[in-house]
């Protein structure tokens, strides 16, 4: 008997202690497509509550689970008006907690909102290692580690104000569209610089800035006609991050017998996801396994789970004003649950952009993984993933331009015979090709920082199908060399820092070497920009003779011919060969060193150049 | 008006010297399903003549070309009898030759006939390099290449007789399919003995013997419960061809301006077959061109000439009694005209294999062509091709077992990253796998003539999903370099010639080493014979570790487990992680040492060691 009077004692002050935390998203919209919404609430005991909405808004369920500081609210938002609506915890007709939660408008046409295409080039940034443009905040008080720029795996100080105070520079390269890596918070111990550990999935890093940072950084993008995409990493989160340090259940996180923490490494065999021999074993291995010790892999075959991730999306999309998110590791997620998540985001947004992450060497595989692919079809499988990325193109690029002759094979070859295979893709031209990323060795550095390659390698990229991007740096011959630590191939932008002893982002600041490097890329991305026959047009393409490439890009007004002289020797080329592709025009602008050519004349270009024509 | 009458006389003699030189094909069956046959006979001047059938038989369609000496005649051979019938040719009333055609009664179940398939070993000679049955023919009067046993590409003197007196050998060895290289006379000058230009599609050549030899060759193969594979090749025939030093018209051969002959090398360029991109040029460059200067391009968008290819199959495959054909260079060949070809011949035998030479390095270039294919269909393509071989799997064969540790994706590894594929192909089980053909370095040269790394491949390959092939001579750890020429991946088998020092057809002619080879290729295929399991069951891996793969075939009712371990070390290795293919088994007779294992303890397995477990 006591002890049942001690039980209820103790529910009366648990009752009397429980509070709102969080309720996840914080806010949202009033006029989604979807509009039942899925709130999370957080608090000591919470799901001895009963919640209620003001303003005659409906809670169409409410779901508890496990752990009592869970509550799942389902609203309906069909015709509420916008403003702050009350969110109020009772028991029985006492309301023990509030919260103000604000329903806002969309702004005009966002579910209309195109997405990056293939008109753009993307520039990668690490947020950490590119400017740091708020030195107060490289350490803030409630955020574990601290900032060290000696160590190459520490927190270098990096922001958005960084990147917001050098958009005209990569606006002045002609690169039209931003894609940082992960800005949400990262509270992990160590390495948090790279942001793939989330902490909170709705919070900006305040290492980074504010959301509030982060929305200014679409403003000032979208007023430079540029677009901004988000780095979305739905597979995992950070060890740290609230809810898995107090999960509502043992179904948020795939936890492994044994291993601490319920930690199991994945196998990274992607394959899995589609080898019709796979064991369960592995497929379960690559899908369910931790990317990493700090990186639980999140249970994606929970329905609540996908909720959740999809309308973070969606809210980032909103209130971040974005132009498109690339998803991380997108073959260790669980494979209905992504198709999910992708189906229901582009559901509100069916002109938006995604490309996922499908790192693999084989066009077949990647092929796989994008809408409507007849790959994936095979296997009654369609991914509506819209975008996804050409890594086996970048695989190559390194052995094309250090070949300088041409065997069987070798050489510009490989990019040829890497191009028959682009039918296996549903949208060729909704596919990103990448001069590489802060995963692999730096393209200069596979170049041995010759800029003549470098210079090949980005009249290729972006004169091909596709969207090319490029990486922070490249366009200054940056090296990297992964092989000594990520740090290598993630070193910060000289001149991003007060007092770095050279300051890159004016040409002033950079050797001549990198005004080389630069230079060339500034005129290619800028022309460009206005070239409708690279942004949508057919390709023509010859097989290569003597190491050289030529292909057209074409629409009925437009033809540009591409020439790249891989060899190491000066050649004379007789244009006859490419008459299907030069038609009845008679000469060719080109737009490397602007001068005009005749084409019925032989070609005279030197070894390891390439050039581009507008033909007239 | 002289002049007339010089032409009138002219005429008259040419009338009275016109003579059936050939009718091709030479004789038929009275029970096709297509009973349209199309003869085409040749003689000087026979285009003057009217030809008539005897018997009743009727003449449907006669069609006359540019070349006088020709006539095509389509015969209706619905319901005719069997028996010579007399095809009589007339000017006027005026019989001027006769010819005695043969219609034959088919083999009873000819039109059923099976084709090789997974439960095969396919065993492939160059009938030149083999065994020398009959030494008499090893130079006869009318064919010009003389044999030559000191030179490499010469010819040494090989033939059917020496195939059959060897058969017991390969019987033994436990091959259940010999597949030769052409057996057509190839009147070349030089390098007659590969047989690839043909000079007559009708006539083995004698110096392998007659046709009656390659009947029988078949039947003694169909005795021992083997099969018969023949060599074709519709691509191209040899310019020694009479028909192409005397063409019908220019439309049977693709002639090119400028060349001699009107010769042009093809490009090679295979993927333009399919490339959506590729210029026209390269297209008809790979299609047209010549594969080489004695190969003359058959031009097979002439209706005409795929009639010819497709009787000339049937016709082999009758009078030889065949159970598959193999087509040499098969994406060389007009995209149309070839699939036209293979469509008819399967449509006469629907339960017959063919099996192209798809020579491409990509899986799914290769899936491409086979029947049903849905890369094919991503272009609306069918090429209704049964088989295709797996020569990405064979590229990678010296690496894989090579590598004796595994870092990422080396060693075994990269079997069980291409088996990934396999979904491309629409029949992966009527897929060619090989260790090796006459085109590439031997095996066994490319693995050093280490003999376990011989054994762990044969062990995969005779495992494995699909068709396995190997090459005359691997069974015995023969070497060959490519780089060294052709004849040194053509050496002749030790004992096939009166006189060789050496006799490896008999256990006792050959060296300890050759035994262990031999000896292990024979238990192997052997065993194989009678596996089901293997023939056609379902495949499971699991992603190795440790260079160790292990792979499960399995049907409801047999389990056969394979464990590769390619690694340079012994291991012992815990069977728990292959529960999903162990199941309730808890034996495994191993067959390749005949011991019995419990599944239940660790695998003690010596370093680069294939096991084979039957498991009960």
């Amino acid at each position: 008997m006591r002890s049942i009077l001690t039980l209820l004692c103790l529910v009366i002050v648990n009752i009397s202690l429980a509070q709102v935390e969080r309720v996840e998203p914080p806010f949202w919209w009033t006029d989604m497509k979807k509009t039942d919404l899925e709130l999370l609430v957080y608090g000591d005991n919470i799901n001895q509550l009963e919640p209620e909405f003001s303003n005659g808004i409906t809670i169409k369920k409410v779901v508890k689970v496990a752990n009592p500081n869970y509550l799942f609210i389902t609203v309906d938002t069909k015709g509420i008006s916008s403003g702050v609506a009350q969110l109020s915890f009772k028991k029985g007709r006492k309301t023990v907690s509030t919260f103000d939660y604000e329903f806002k408008k969309r702004k005009e046409g966002s579910a209309e909102r195109k997405g990056f295409d293939s008109s753009d080039v993307i520039y990668l940034i690490m947020p950490d290692r590119f400017a740091n443009g708020d030195p107060s905040n490289d350490s803030t008080p409630n955020t574990i580690e601290k900032a060290n720029r000696e160590h190459q795996g520490g927190r270098h100080g990096g922001d958005i104000q960084g990147v917001i105070e050098h958009l005209d520079y990569i606006h002045e390269l002609g690169a039209t569209t931003l894609w940082s890596t992960p800005l949400t918070l990262d509270n992990e111990k160590v390495y948090s610089y790279h942001g793939y550990a989330s902490s909170d999935l709705y919070k900006v890093d305040p290492r980074y800035g504010t959301n509030a940072d982060f929305a200014k950084l679409s403003a000032e993008l979208h007023q430079r006609d540029m677009k901004h995409i988000m780095d979305f990493v739905p597979n995992h989160w950070g060890i740290s991050h609230w809810l898995i340090q107090d999960p509502p259940d043992q179904n948020w996180v795939h936890y492994w017998e044994g291993g601490e923490n319920g930690f199991k490494r994945s196998n990274y065999i992607q394959t899995s996801q589609f080898d019709p021999y796979a064991s369960e074993a592995d497929s379960k291995g690559n899908m369910d396994g931790w990317f990493d010790t700090t990186m639980p892999d999140m249970n994606e075959s929970n329905p609540m789970v996908i909720d959740y991730l999809v309308q973070n999306a969606i809210w980032w999309i909103e209130s971040g004003d974005l132009d498109g998110l690339r998803v991380d590791t997108y073959p260790y997620n669980d494979k209905k649950g992504i198709t999910e998540w992708v189906t229901r985001v582009m559901a509100e947004y069916p002109n938006f952009n995604i490309v996922g992450e499908v790192f693999m060497h084989e066009t077949a595989h990647i092929a796989y993984w994008q809408k409507d692919s007849k790959i994936g079809a095979i296997q009654g499988f369609n991914s509506n993933l819209p975008s996804v990325m050409d890594f086996p193109l970048h695989d190559i690029l390194p052995q094309v331009f250090h070949q300088d002759e041409q065997n069987w094979g070798d050489g510009v070859f490989k990019v040829y015979d890497h191009l028959t295979k682009d039918f296996l893709y549903p949208n060729i031209n909704n596919v990103l090709i990448k001069m590489g990323n802060h995963d692999v060795n730096r393209i200069n550095q596979e170049f041995d920082g010759d800029v003549e390659k470098y210079k090949l390698a980005l009249t290729l990229i972006m004169t091909l199908r596709g969207i090319p991007q490029i990486y922070y740096g490249d366009e200054i011959g940056m090296l990297g060399d992964k092989g000594k630590g990520d740090g290598d191939i993630r070193r910060d932008f000289p001149g991003g820092w007060e007092g770095d002893v050279q300051n890159a982002f004016v040409s002033s600041g950079r050797t001549n070497l990198q005004n080389e490097y630069f230079d060339y890329s500034k005129k290619l991305l800028n022309w460009r920009k206005g070239s409708k026959a690279i942004h949508k047009g057919k390709t023509l393409h010859f097989a290569p003779h003597d190491n050289v490439y030529v292909y057209f890009r074409y629409l009925p007004e437009e033809t540009v011919m591409v020439v790249l002289n891989n060899s190491s020797k000066d050649q004379s080329i007789d244009l006859g060969r490419f008459a299907e592709g030069i038609k009845n025009h008679t000469k060719g602008l080109n737009i490397i060193n602007g001068k005009a050519y005749n084409l019925e004349q032989p070609l005279e270009i030197d070894a390891k150049t390439g050039w581009v024509f507008e033909l007239k």
